[in-house]
């Protein structure tokens, strides 16, 4: 009907000309910039008879009832990290608007079931390096003890950022009230990798969330004098941390979509004259099979000891974060592939690094599938993160079509 | 005679009582706490026939007039690092002083030649990042033009700080006609090695010391998300440095007093999340002989270029500094030798990995050689720094040993 996946493209540049700045995206959640997001986004509902709130959490419900209480959930996400891109969360809200406006047209303002739009709030954690901050909220897995302590970067307190914004940071759990009837979640994403422009594929089934193990490593050596230090007196700790660097690699390799990253690397004194006392390093394990992923932790703590030993030095281990593997539901996964075959022809399944609140929504039981569209270059979280046009639009139309085959699962499923 | 070892260990206690606080020796060139060493030590000259003056670069001559004015040079230097040992330069001064006093005493004040007390300014460089600063403007090797914009942390020019300390930098090259009738120079340090102590020795002569290619290497690979880029897109800066890392010990490990030390690296962004894009790393290679230094550069940037073709990254090298290795002069390593075996039977021949002063003055063609003592653990820089008080008394007899076959040697030369 009049499904207008162009209007997703102009609304899209239209907030990009809004929010950011000659380094991309600045909606950055709990800042100004991302208020001033959300009031264009309340702005863009203006004649169609949903109920809009936020809830405990701030995350930003529109409601379409239908016929059925039972509820269609779509969602996305309008903050970026600082000097984002253009698509991340943001195509997903407002590809949701455009599928949202057809099911408000096509039944005219009642549908068979409940539609929701959901605008997380902060999926990035940025700011306060707490992600799926919102969807955590809803799915009742928020940790508020932990997270009320921390700070931004100027010190400037989580609870008070949130107060500002309206937020009451003790009234979180009230969020996963809007679990409430929630039949069904589905979300459009990019990809954020290069595997389907490397496949030459637009659109893809995402399985699920990869879980991932992520720690902080610190081998110990004996700081030591780089000139007067003979090569075999030395306890040099960069030497360890560079075995594991190496290591981490065959370590993922064993497994076809497995990942192991060492992203940052601090040495200890870290002057040009002086052998490494102590190297800090950072792991992130990620994969989609919760065996898999044990078995990589493992074998790269084994690997951190046994290199620590050979050069005379001691590793700790702290972890940061773990989540676990986050499988999507199979009916849901199906549905996005049929939706997909409809109208591209071809699909493929995969798994996403990338966290997203899907992975939230689905830890709170829900059937949730996500898509995925190409990215150019596999880049996000950058200025230049970009998808061609005709893809964004082709992804608006599958994944509008997701959006009626889920109707149809959950009208069948109320019956 | 009346040499007293065990005075040298007590003013040693002195000078640390006065100039060090909880975290070490404090006494960084051009502040208020290396004056007050300085004042300390004019002091202690007290009843001594010595001319005493600063030269143009802010070295401390204290001379005591022979009847040859042929001088025989004893060096060393009070200014140490931030949190610095209480031996460190300051030892070289106050076995000069205690040599001085001896032949002082011997001669009833008018020796065979004249002896040169030499407290060079700044060897240590650690707040401009500029190291033997007063004695390369005695050899003739300073660097103004380089040198007059260096800043402090605290962004004070080095100009307005040796201003400050009545040292006006235009005039640094002046302080090369100290050259004048230099006949030879010695110098006692401590070893800041392991290598005397695992001999089981206390002293060893020095036989010049090691060149040195100092460099920043930056790899350029491609920041990607640890999520969702498979392992095999991946152009991993770190990849590429971890494989230098591990690389440039057995380029070391061929030649046996070679030693290539990576003392830093940073990652780029450096982020748990993503992939190292840059990856910048500190490569410090020593060698006493030239040909070896030559072929181990070489060797690493060739290994550099390879490890970045593998990963699909570039690399980037510039010069952070070098110096020639310095032999000391044959005449007087023997002389070195003697000396030491005298004292304590046993003697041993080694390079030095540290650079000193003695490398300057023997660059200006003075017959120069240094001495070292044992040093605890092999470790220097810090407040643990430690000899045994019995290995330095040997190193002050030992060291006045040498400096009466200098004077022979020079009265020899000058008949």
């Amino acid at each position: 009907m009049s499904l207008n996946p162009k209007r997703t493209v102009a609304e899209l540049k239209e907030l990009r000309a809004l929010t950011g700045d000659e380094n991309g995206a600045q909606r950055v959640a709990w800042t100004d910039t991302w208020l001033k997001a959300r009031e264009w986004f309340a702005s863009k509902l203006t004649g169609l008879a949903v109920e809009h709130h936020y809830d405990a959490a701030g995350n930003n419900w529109v409601t379409l009832p239908g016929k059925s209480e039972k509820a269609l959930l779509i969602g996305g996400h309008l903050d970026s990290v600082p000097n984002g891109g253009w698509l991340d969360g943001a195509l997903n809200v407002l590809a949701a608007l455009e599928v949202l406006r057809r099911i408000n047209q096509e039944f005219q303002g009642r549908p068979p079931v409940t539609i929701r739009l959901i605008d997380w709030a902060d999926e990035e954690g940025t700011r306060f390096g707490r992600s799926l901050l919102g969807s955590s909220a809803f799915a009742g897995t928020a940790t508020i003890a932990a997270d009320r302590v921390r700070t931004d970067h100027d010190g400037t307190p989580l609870e008070d950022a949130l107060r500002r914004c309206g937020v009451e940071i003790d009234r979180f759990p009230e969020a996963a009230r809007e679990q409430k009837n929630a039949g069904a979640y589905i979300e459009l994403h990019i990809e954020q990798g290069p595997v389907l422009e490397r496949m030459g594929l637009p659109l893809s089934v995402v399985l699920g969330t990869k879980g991932v193990e992520r720690h902080a490593i610190t081998f110990h050596g004996q700081e030591a004098h780089s000139g007067s230090t003979p090569m075999n007196a030395r306890h040099d700790a960069l030497a360890a941390c560079a075995k594991l660097a190496l290591e981490i690699r065959p370590i993922a390799g064993k497994h076809s979509d497995a990942v192991c990253t060492m992203g940052s690397v601090k040495t200890f004194p870290g002057i040009v004259t002086a052998v490494v006392g102590r190297c800090e390093a950072t792991l992130d394990q990620r994969d989609l099979d919760p065996a898999v992923l044990a078995a990589m932790f493992r074998e790269a703590r084994e690997a951190s000891e046994r290199f620590a030993a050979e050069e005379r030095c001691t590793v700790e281990w702290s972890r940061i974060w773990q989540i676990e593997p986050i499988a999507f539901h199979p009916k849901m996964l199906d549905l996005c592939d049929e939706a997909i075959r409809e109208v591209v022809g071809a699909s493929h399944r995969m798994p996403s690094g990338p966290l997203h609140d899907a992975a939230e929504v689905s830890r709170a039981g829900i059937p949730t599938v996500m898509m995925f569209v190409q990215s150019l270059g596999g880049i996000s979280h950058n200025k230049i993160e970009d998808t061609r046009e005709g893809h964004l639009e082709l992804a608006v139309r599958a994944f509008d079509r997701l959006a009626s085959k889920a109707i149809a699962f959950l009208s069948e499923a109320s019956l």
